[in-house]
Formats: C-alpha cells, structure tokens, sequence
C-alpha cells in the first residue's frame, strides 16, 4: 500500500525502558502537533518552529494533562522521511503511548506500517533501495562485522559499487545503440576486443560481488556450529572457555534477550551459533553405527563440525569417527574441525605421534588443545575463522549480505555472459543492446531505479514498526 | 552512592524498537560529546551549541563511523536533570548501543545507576522527593487512573498537599516556640481552644490522605479478584465477556508482554487481575467440604472473591457456599460478590425468590446475570467498583500510592494526637514543640527537605536504568 497524503504516526522504541520515542511524519504533522501539544512557552507557535528544535511542553487531551514531553521538530527535506516530521519523547508507560498514538490518530494520523517511515525516506529520494535495505540490518546488527557492513550499505557504499558497474554499462550500451542507429551504414565505433574487455571487467565484478555473499550471509545470520563428542570428552567445558566475557554493557540495557536454545559466541566480530548441544551423546553413539538420522539432522543445520576427541584415544577409533561425519558432510559445503582435547595431559611426542595416524583430508583441520586449561583455544578461534573464509573481512572491500541483491547479480553476470558469447560470435548489434538492457534493468533493481509495488512490499514488510 | 562530579551516561530505551536513546548528563556532557559525535556541518562547535537544539553526524571511533545519530543538546539548568545534558537518538541495534556506551565511558563518563537521573533532578532541585518517586510511577502506569494518580503527584499535586500542611504546622510552632521564648512571663499568644481546632484539622487531612492508600494501592497495584464456582458454572465465559476490547494499539508496541498467569482487565480506569483459575475445580469441592487449604490460599490472595452460582441452583446449595467462603474470608478487609449466572434462563419471579432465600448481609453484593448472553455485566462492573471504594476517584482529591508516604503521614497522625492530647492536658509548650517538630520532620521526609542516603538509596533501586 502506498500512500503519501497521509501523516503516518508509531511508537519507535519498545516497551520497558525510562522514555519512549513516538514518531509523527507527513504534511500534517506541525498541525497535528499543535492540536495536542502545548509548550511551556505559551507564546511559541508550533506552525513556526524551525527545524532541528526541541519544545518542552504536555500533550493534553480534554484540558487533562496526559504526559510532560519534549518535542523535537524536522522541516522538510531536513528529516529522516524529507518530510515534515516530529519525535514526541515521552515516559515509557504503556497508558502514555497508547493514549498519544490514539490522539494522532484522533487528530488526523494514521498507524504507520512497518518500515514506511524508510519507504518514505527512499521515495524521497534520501536514500536509494540498498541503502534503505541496510536500515533494517544496522537495527539487528549485533556483532562488529554484521554493522560494519549494514553501516557501509546504509551510507551507500554497495550503491557507489553497483553505480561504476551501471555507469560502465551505460558507456557501453550507448555505443552499441549509435552503431544500431548507423545501422545501414555498418559502422564500427568500437573495436570488439575493447568491448570484450570492458565487459569481461564489468562481469569480475558483478561476480565478486556476488561471491561476498557467502562471507555476507555469514556475518548477517552467524555461523552455525555443532560439536560433536563422546561423553565427557569436554563439550561444555570448550562452550565456556570460548564465551569470553564480553557480555559488558549489553545486559544492562532493559529487554535484551537471549535465545536460550543455542549458545552463541561471538569471536573477532562473527557470530558461531552452537546448535543444541542436549542430543549429542546420541549423537556420538550414533556416529559409532547405531544410526544415522539425528546425526545427520544436526550436522545438516551446521556450515562447522567440530569433532572433539581425547589425546588418549586411539587412533583407529578416531580415524572411524572422521570417516563418519565425513560419509554425512560429504559433497557438501560444510567443514569439519577435529579437535584433540585434554592435551595438557599428552607426552612429549604424543601429539605428533597422532598427526602421523590420523587420516585429514587437506580442507579438514586438527587442532590440540586443552579446554580445561584454555590452552590452544586462540588456534581453535582461527581455524574457526579460516573454516568461514573470515580473511575476506579484513579487506575494505564491499561485501553483500542480501539474498535480494545475490539474485540480481547473478541476474547481471549472466546477462552479460550472453553478451561475451555474443561479441564472440559476432551477433546483431540489436541482440547485443537486449542484453546490457537487460543487465542494466537487474543492477537498477538493487539500487530501485527499477522497481515494483511487489518488491518494494516485500522489502519492506520486514522491518519493524516505526522505522 | 552519591556523586555529582562524574557525568554519567545509561540507555534510556529497551532493545527492539528501530531507534534507541542514550542519556548522559554532568559537567563534561558536552566535552565527552565534542570527543565523539562529529556532526555533518562540520563548522559548528559544540560547545557553543544552545540548549533544546538538535545537530546530526556522526559517532566516530578511531575514524571508524559506529552510527549515524542525531544527538539533543540541553544546557543547565534547563534540563531534566538540571546539568548539562546530552541525548544520544541511534540505531536501536545491540552493538551500536553497546560500542557507544563504550566511547562515552572511555571519554570519562560512568555508567548511571537506576533512577540517577533522577535523584540528580531532585538534587539540583528540579523535583521533590514525592515528585521524583512519582516519576517511577508514571512509567509503570498501565491504567488510565494508576497514570492520572501518579502524574498528578509528579506534578507537584501531592507536594502542595503536604505543604499546606506543613505551612500550618510551621505557623503553629512558631507561636508555641514564641511562649518557650517569653516562657517566664507564661504568655499564652495564642487561644488553645484555637489551637485545638488547627491542629484537628491538621490531623484530619493528614487522616485523610493516608486513608486514600487504600484505594491509591489498588490503583498502582491493581485489585487481586478470584472467581469461585462449580464447573460449568460459567467462569471463563465470564472472564471472555469482561474481556473488552481494549487492547488496541498497545499490542502494536515491540516488546509488549503480559504476565500469562494471570488475566488482566481494566475496567473504568482500574486493574484487575484475576488469579488463575486452573485450579479452581478443587476449589470448588474444597468448599464443599473436602479440604480448605487450597482454596484458603487462593482466597487469601485476593481482595475481591467472585462466587458464581446458576439460577437453577436450589438455594441450600448457594447459601452453604456462601457460609463456607465467609468462614475462610471473615474478619479480612475481603469482599464477597455473589453472581447468579444463566438468568437468560430464568423465569418471572425467579430471581425475586432467590434473593428472599439467600442469607446474604450487608457488606455481600448479589448480581444477576447471563454471561453467554452479556446480561447484567455493567451491574457487576458497577460492584466490583463499588466493592474497592471506587467512588473515591472520582473526586479530584489527592490519593496517595506510596508505602513510604503512608508510614510517614501515620506517623504526622501519631504526633498530632500527642499534641492534641498535650492541648487537652495543659502540658508544657516544651512538650507540644517536640511532637509538632515530629510532625514537621515527617512531612519533610516525604517531600525530601529531611532525607537520609538510606533513604534515597530505597527510594531509586527500583528505578529503571537510564531515568
């Protein structure tokens, strides 16, 4: 549903905090202001306030005070939305926030939906698709690497990429178009290994891009991780080693709450999510050929499989354990981690001795530590980090995060796949112009130059109410 | 803990909502803030910025970007808390929150305790201790008279009420220190018929204020209500009906949650939460004789006792229920409610029979209705009212919610009788000066111009984070 005439209203914090934020924008939004707000200062007109100002004052309702507030104006364009805006700071009762939304209501405003006070902000043209995209992920973001690149998407940084692949494009369609234009005439403008060249580089980029979207996603939904071990083999002791106690500032803040199914850690800026550990000693037993369907359950959720076993055990019997998660993962885009536990315990030699016994493939990694004493763990942390292709994060590259975007640039690369082939063989101009059209069209669909009711209903559907 | 030195900084919204606050308030506000937040026109000087204004930018670390915000400048003592003080308006993401706590408490401000923000309030003089307490209130208010109370006392309403009598009692002392003054002359500046008559009136409205606790409890803490009756009598119809739908708006808010143990209804302005009824089957044969604990503790934890019966029920049956309930809730400030249900069945006359067998008195209310059908239910939104001293809200009067405020005023009553008594017996001015200073302190203790860090310390514990 779009709609612009309207002065959407909605709360923009949640409940159980000391004050609430209740957002008003639309072309109504001084008016209606005026109509339940009276500042301390009886001579101010709220018509006439400027932009980026604060009243103190009540929202009254039938001469009844119902809350003392501050109120902070924004004049259009000058606003989130670019339109006419008030932030009504109130005290968090849920009596107080519900009696003003119902005078805004009252007084001509209507129940924003989710996500429209962006969706006004991108129809405003204050931010493009992408970057109004990002808004959602820099709200849920909690760990350094997932904000760091919602915050760059948000400030347009994906948009400059996306705006040189478009801009080289366009270069390039303007030619083909001139020598279509000419086409009587058949003129070259330009040289065809030229034009190979320039889409061929378009194409890497397109593909790098949408190859970011493996590390993207990670560092967007966290990585999923299980451990599997026999009894007693130090599951739970590793889980509370890793938790460092970065937990800090984080749990004062009212409302924070934690899935209590998974542990989560998050280590150097990505989020490990450990799948349930309660059925891992079926899990073992069931690794040792008692069956195969939980196992394989629990391993089909996680990109990370982490073995432990002890420095005692024999190797035959940890070799056998290798093979059977290996039958389980196989051909499949997950890793496995062996872990040799309780390694303060091993002799001189003993480790090395193992190494020679045990039967890893290359992508499969072995580390030795010790849970019980924290020895190894910084090791664990970075084979972890390796097993997820982390070493990408450290680079200032761009890096895509959203399924949206992965589609459309694979859109592109095979649009401008068709177009190499078509230079190769010397196709029509014409056919050569359908495909750039057609590359432009996907890269003009991320950042919203193209766009439907459909798209953008469902881009935003997922955000949360007052934003 | 008091300190006023430090700037203190605490989040003053819950997660989940699309923006979050961040408070800071102290000497160094502005200097912390000029540390981090770089705003867009990069010309302006924080410093110099003027109170009630708002600037958007940047909060910076080590030239990383960690949000874009728009941060709220207040200067003293134009603010809540009467110092300088900042607002933070950022993404309502967990790790921006976080990392920006962190750069405020790196740049030298502390973490806020819960109410600090507050007690700095009443310590610079913004609010009286009344007043300030009531600032707790006002947020945890869910109804509409639990928030008229509690905003009308952070007003100021309740403060002017002890001040009044506090200005009596003053000018009382005062002529009685004046005879200590002459006391070898034994002047008498005032009549002690006059005396007498002050002071009584003194008592009375401290009498009456401590008396409106009663109701003032209920309104902050909701009216405890257990429905007892046979199965299939009707109780959970009757709760769906009670049930209005009122809960609009409210539900839209993140993070709303309701206490599922119980069912809450407001009705006319006051909660009621009725206890749950899964275990009211055994009450019910409890009652009729099978044992008496269960239902005693249930009884025991509610202030009204709802006794449902049907039309069809013979009228030996009800009266033995009734007896059994009055033998559990005697002598306890309980009332009992007697509802005949399924009167869309009953035939002319009736009812009329029913009332002339049942042996109900005169503190005991009898209700007719149908449930299924919605009959009769204002009637017995009318009693329930009627059954917690509703009546009383509806006078503008001062009511009061507050433990603390109740022990104090009983304690003002105490001394006012001694004087009283002390006026009668002709005792010494000497005397009757140390029972008004008693008086005078207590008073003062509620508005804060007597107060102890033990005190205070009660006082704002309970107080949210980051107000």
């Amino acid at each position: 549903m779009i709609r612009f005439e309207e002065t959407i209203c909605a709360p923009a914090t949640a409940i159980g905090g000391a004050i609430a934020v209740i957002r008003v924008s639309g072309t109504n939004s001084f008016d209606i202001c005026e109509k339940i707000f009276f500042p301390s200062d009886s001579n101010i007109i709220i018509k006439q306030q400027k932009g980026f100002s604060i009243l103190f004052g009540e929202i009254r309702f039938d001469n009844e005070v119902i809350d003392e507030v501050l109120v902070s104006f924004f004049r259009a364009p000058r606003s989130y939305t670019g339109e006419n805006s008030i932030e009504i700071s109130c005290h968090a009762s849920p009596y107080v926030i519900t009696k003003i939304l119902q005078l805004l209501i009252n007084n001509g405003a209507v129940s924003a939906l989710p996500g429209e006070f962006t969706q006004r902000a991108f129809r405003n043209g204050r931010l493009d698709l992408s970057q109004a995209e990002a808004v959602a992920d820099v709200i849920a973001s909690s760990t350094k690497s997932a904000h760091r690149v919602a915050l760059n998407q948000m400030r347009g940084g994906f948009s400059a990429e996306i705006g040189k692949l478009r801009a080289d494009l366009l270069g390039f369609a303007s030619l083909i178009e001139l020598e279509l234009d000419f086409g009587e005439e058949d003129v070259e403008f330009a040289e065809r290994s030229e034009l190979k060249k320039l889409i061929s580089k378009v194409k890497d980029l397109a593909d790098k891009l949408s190859d970011s979207f493996k590390i993207g996603n990670v560092i967007k939904n966290g990585v999923p991780v299980v451990i599997v071990g026999k009894p007693n083999s130090g599951k739970s002791t590793l889980l509370n080693a890793l938790l460092k106690e970065d937990k800090a500032i984080v749990s004062d803040i009212p409302g924070t709450t934690r899935d209590t199914i998974e542990d989560t850690i998050v280590i150097d800026g990505i989020e490990y999510r450990f799948i349930d550990t309660a059925g891992l000693r079926e899990t073992l037993d069931v690794i040792e050929g008692l069956g195969i369907k939980k196992t394989y359950e629990k391993i089909s959720q996680a990109s990370v499989v982490m073995l432990i076993d002890e420095i005692t055990d024999d190797s035959e019997s940890i070799n056998k354990r290798i093979r059977a998660i290996r039958e389980i993962i196989k051909e499949k885009d997950k890793k496995l981690i062996l872990i040799i536990n309780k390694c303060d315990k091993s002799q001189s030699g003993q480790e090395e001795e193992l190494v020679e016994k045990l039967e890893l493939i290359k992508s499969e990694n072995l580390v030795f530590i010790s849970a019980k004493e924290k020895l190894g763990l910084d090791n664990l942390r970075l084979k972890l980090g390796e097993s997820i292709g982390r070493e990408q994060l450290n680079s200032n590259e761009v890096i895509i995060t959203n399924v949206r975007h992965y589609e459309a640039l694979t859109h592109v690369s095979e649009s401008l796949d068709r177009v190499l082939t078509g230079l190769e063989n010397s196709v029509p101009e014409d056919f050569l112009a359908i495909d750039i059209r057609q590359a432009i069209y996907y890269l003009g669909e991320i950042t919203g130059e193209i766009t439907t009711d459909e798209i953008l209903g469902n881009i935003f559907k997922n955000f949360c109410i007052g934003k």
